[in-house]
């Protein structure tokens, strides 16, 4: 039996739901990238990009996707040589750890059990170690996308200035941003990486960095440059409302309105939806008698959510039952976690109804895979969105 | 607390949820109405739309709304001072009365008590007591979107054949067609009226008139007719793939979209869909310890659930609740049923979780409106839906 | 050879090339017309619709079109028997004037040649001579989409304000609302038609009717009621936001985009655009050597030139070559004008390089078809833009 | 006095005007990039997409701009130290040779006059010449987008096999792929780089590398490599239809429906319309008393067209006027022929009354910029034009 009527649950952790307004924005006659309109588009956006990254400082618009922002982030600011400290929190950090291995630098990449963010406390002891000042940067995903764990950067950065050391704090906020709380400049971020297709409920083929004055200072002796993601005449040509090489206009129109419904909603209220639904989600895990892959209270994700399933179950056969029979995506166990979770995405557009049919669709995909899951999750959830 | 996020959950009996791809084939470029392109899609869609009707007779296709083809049914094949039978089904079977009236007709009305369909043994009374065949025609609205209560036509059909009586059957589908099973030929039916919005699943803006050819024979001698909706200049231009008048083209160009998206699920796909999902929100209902407002179990729409509210109750008190808290419109009582029901639309372009989500907001709805439901009613349409 | 690529040139007097955001503003998802949200769109249209009118008082919106919107004007306002005046100035002018004798008026239908506006002097001289004042209605066609030519509705109102007759004036502005200058209210017209598919750019599929106190006042009385058309329940309804039947949502939406973009440009700046790519097109047919149809100076239309072809040539297939090698769509000669003329419209959202294309694509499909038209008529159309 | 209305003429070289049906396509919701139906989709495509680089091996899709595929080319080949053979056919020539030297490569940069194109007897004598072998890749663009002079590949195909010279042949198509005759296989090239915003009718975002098995090759060696644009992972996820990194979906909807349409009307017509409009826009050029940059009559492009303006007029002065007037968009002089040509694009989804829209607009701001042009330009356009 086939459900193709209805619209697709799409509640993998991104590319989330884009919302209609940013689709039909996006369908409008691509303009002159050379030309006063586009200026006046460009100048607005450099503009308004900025606060929901908490920054004053300049933004950086890629034409690219995610992984080509981890690559500008790390071109800019490094040297081949260089050291660097990360933590294993998961399949993306250890992606983005392997990618600076492979752009020649030297990682100390500290092993973690992918149920934790980075350990501050680590930082602080590794720092402190590094006497000779070689560590050059310190890698941080904010939120780990294949688990639905928070690494908390303010208490990162403390450790760091409790070093007083002066490695550069580049953090991953590829699924956290527009959808966490996040504070650039207050929490004396370096680099910060950003996708457009999470929490800016953009389509993916979009992506940023946030750069602090450290960094851009860094960025004049760092040897790894690439034309394409080079910051220097993206800088300069941005100034006057340019790019130094043809820009992906018709998502720049996507984010002018994707930036638009963000603050029409307040940051604030958008973070504040986020934990509401992320708090249902867990009490439907908890109320199917499940494990919250995360295992920290202060590190749950807001984005979405890791679900272990029972030993001897495969969780991508339970993903299979819900595509199938419920036409609703769930994200995959990456990596080590491959078959152990699925992820439920809640981010991006997205409301308390979608939220509830996601949790029955997933209450009921266990229910059919063997996993039985009762009515105690589903009603646990609908009690939390009902409380306030 | 605002829920601007997310998908509008439109949950009225129509308009309904219209598919993003009927969406975005409506946004091409308006053509020339008397070319050869827009020749070729007219009579495209003048052959390709009679299956959803069940007939192979022309269908007529109107640039106006539902209320435009029901004047179109009476007045193509009516004249003043004709002798109509007529069921007070609801809220759309009065008003279509009330037109009649307003037409000169003369209408036998027989009351009805809104929760039950027009009776086949009343239809055969009056028919045998009209010696005299003063009846020229028997008006049913097929599916009360003001109750949810399906008339059974073709046991009406049956009723007027035993009476030998040579009344014309005129049929309103406009919130059945597309979503429950209608058979206009099978079913000996002469006007069959229907609508855009509603399982047909486009904007509102396109009406309907199937027709038989006992029809067609009567509208020669009709003498209430308009230009705007004569059938005849219309069938003489359609026959060459035009319209005597400037035709909604948009609208066709969604039409087309809508067809495909019917004819590649397959209608009895479509019609037991919709007939599932009915049955999981009664079963809601019955869970909330709330009564459906349809009486006869062979009369369950699969269109809609009318769902009557505890005496002292506002039920528009209710539906402002879901609609401020969870974002999701419902159907209103009304006339005489105004405040005491609310209408669940379960019809168009729907899906399971679509509907877990619809209940979901349903029954927390109702526990903010003082009107406790628990939790057995989300319990048991997961069930339903879960069990095949 | 086909010429697919590129954008097809619609250049027939309507339906017009309806702007890109108008497009996409109709393709948003479709509301509850009952809702709170639908309610402040239509009050926001029901107000800002007026302008476009020149009228302070009601315009009704009607989800049918044109056609529709002829029916109603005389439903609303007259009764079965009534005298009305009529001028046969075109194609368009002759089916108005069919439809009012279907519906049991009394026509007097002053003969014309076609190449002519409705003559103020027979006006004044038919009302004179109606003494009796039997006659209740002047029907006049503002801009005959089928000659361009231009009825000179302040004289008519003149006439009647000589004659003191209480006849009320009826005017058709289907082809020249939003782009030829209009003044419902300071003309004095009681009922003014209008559609959506020319001057606002939008799709077809609604129509209007604006009306005077006095319109509304013999609408109480009016005989030939119809209840889709009917205005009273309409008035009512709009009062609040509302519809007596559902509306057609997305072409609302369209409505609100045009009318943000008729309004942006600014009124006189559209009728001064208009008039002046008007004056190039007649620049191109003299510089062609063939002759406008219209023969009064002070009648040229702003939204269409029609073109006599020489004798012995087909209309017809020119428009045929121009279709079929140069992607464009020319209106054809109507009634007894068929293959006489082509009509070449230049009104709606419309620009200096598209009309340059227009008449460049006019005058190649000339040559190719054996009315040598050399190069001196598109040098006049680009002189008379590079002008001013 | 502006001139909102109507669409804007997109005449520069690229981004060219987007298909209607394309942003149609484009505004699809996102789906899941790693579920069975993107994997059906993506399988499709990098299958569909080969032809029109007429190769049969595979090709790449980055979710980035042709600047990105230019340093993919670059980094997936060659490592530091390797020498490069490159010609200054004009601004795109050196922008990508700065890039090389930028990425540790030596190139030997054959001065140019940016009036030809690459000169195939000089590619003979410096790989004669280079008997060391040190010469790793040759690099051409094949249409020079500065200049609209098009460099004869299979001349210099044949000047590097008589040389019997192993360097790979790198070719920027960026401009001509789906405008100009162009065969990656048949030709010899070993790297083809293209982007989509040009011949292919897509917005910018989405840039392309088709790969020689030689290329291939030398990639297991090349030492200038970087993750975001690493063949390697790529070409094995492509082969199970996935992508190493998140995609960029909603492009590859718009590339999806852009194949469809060149395929339609046929490659071989898409080449014959291009080179036709070409010609028609060079006649106008002699009509108007101007000199067409490109000097030779073999390397004329079929994209675009550089026109010089007399000495001491100011290029930039007359694509201002022609914006402010008449709403086109041409392209500017860039690097060292700023101010000293304009460039008109007529590439992409084009028709022969757009392309006369655009050469009156050129005309008439010739004409208002004190360069008198006169009417013979558009007069021998139009006359190309009707001639086939």
């Amino acid at each position: 039996m086939t459900y193709a009527a209805g619209r697709h649950f799409l509640q993998i952790p991104g590319p989330t739901n884009v919302p209609d307004p940013v689709l039909r924005a996006m369908s409008a006659p691509t303009i002159d990238h050379r030309g006063p309109e586009f200026q006046g588009l460009a100048l607005e956006l450099l503009h308004d990009i900025r606060p929901v990254f908490g920054t004053t400082n300049p933004v950086i618009i890629y034409p690219a996707t995610g992984t080509g922002a981890w690559e500008a982030a790390l071109r800019n600011t490094l040297s081949a040589g260089d050291a660097v400290l990360s933590f294993e929190t998961g399949h993306f950090a250890t992606l983005w750890q392997e990618m600076a291995r492979g752009l020649g630098l030297e990682v100390d990449f500290v092993p973690g059990d992918w149920r934790h963010g980075a350990d501050p406390g680590v930082v602080a002891e590794r720092l402190a170690a590094d006497t000779a000042r070689r560590i050059k940067a310190v890698c941080v995903v904010h939120n780990e996308t294949s688990t639905g764990v928070v690494s908390r950067i303010p208490e990162i950065r403390a450790a760091i200035d409790a070093a007083e050391h002066p490695a550069l704090l580049l953090v991953d906020t590829i699924s956290s941003l527009g959808s966490i709380d996040y504070r650039h400049d207050e929490w004396g971020v370096d680099v910060t990486v950003a996708g457009s297709q999470k929490g800016l409920m953009l389509p993916p083929g979009m992506s940023f960095n946030a750069v602090s004055d450290k960094a851009l200072a860094a960025s004049r002796d760092a040897g790894l440059r690439s034309t394409f993601f080079d910051w220097s005449p993206m800088l300069a040509a941005n100034e006057r409302g340019f790019f130094p090489y043809t820009p992906n206009t018709n998502l720049l129109y996507g984010l002018r309105e994707a930036l638009r419904l963000l603050y029409d909603e307040g940051l604030p209220n958008v973070f504040a939806r986020h934990a509401r639904h992320a708090e249902a989600t867990r009490a439907a895990v908890r109320g199917w008698g499940l494990e919250v892959l995360c295992l920290d209270e202060r590190e749950h994700s807001g984005s979405l959510t890791a679900v272990l399933v029972p030993d001897g179950v495969d969780a991508d056969k339970i993903r299979g039952v819900v595509l199938d029979r419920f036409d609703m995506s769930l994200g995959a166990g990456l990596g080590r976690l491959a078959g152990k979770v699925f992820r439920i995405g809640h981010l991006g557009s997205f409301n308390d109804l979608t939220l509830a049919g996601t949790l029955a669709g997933v209450q009921m995909g266990l229910n059919l895979s063997g996993v039985p899951a009762g009515p105690a999750g589903m009603e646990a959830a609908l009690e939390r969105l009902q409380a306030d």
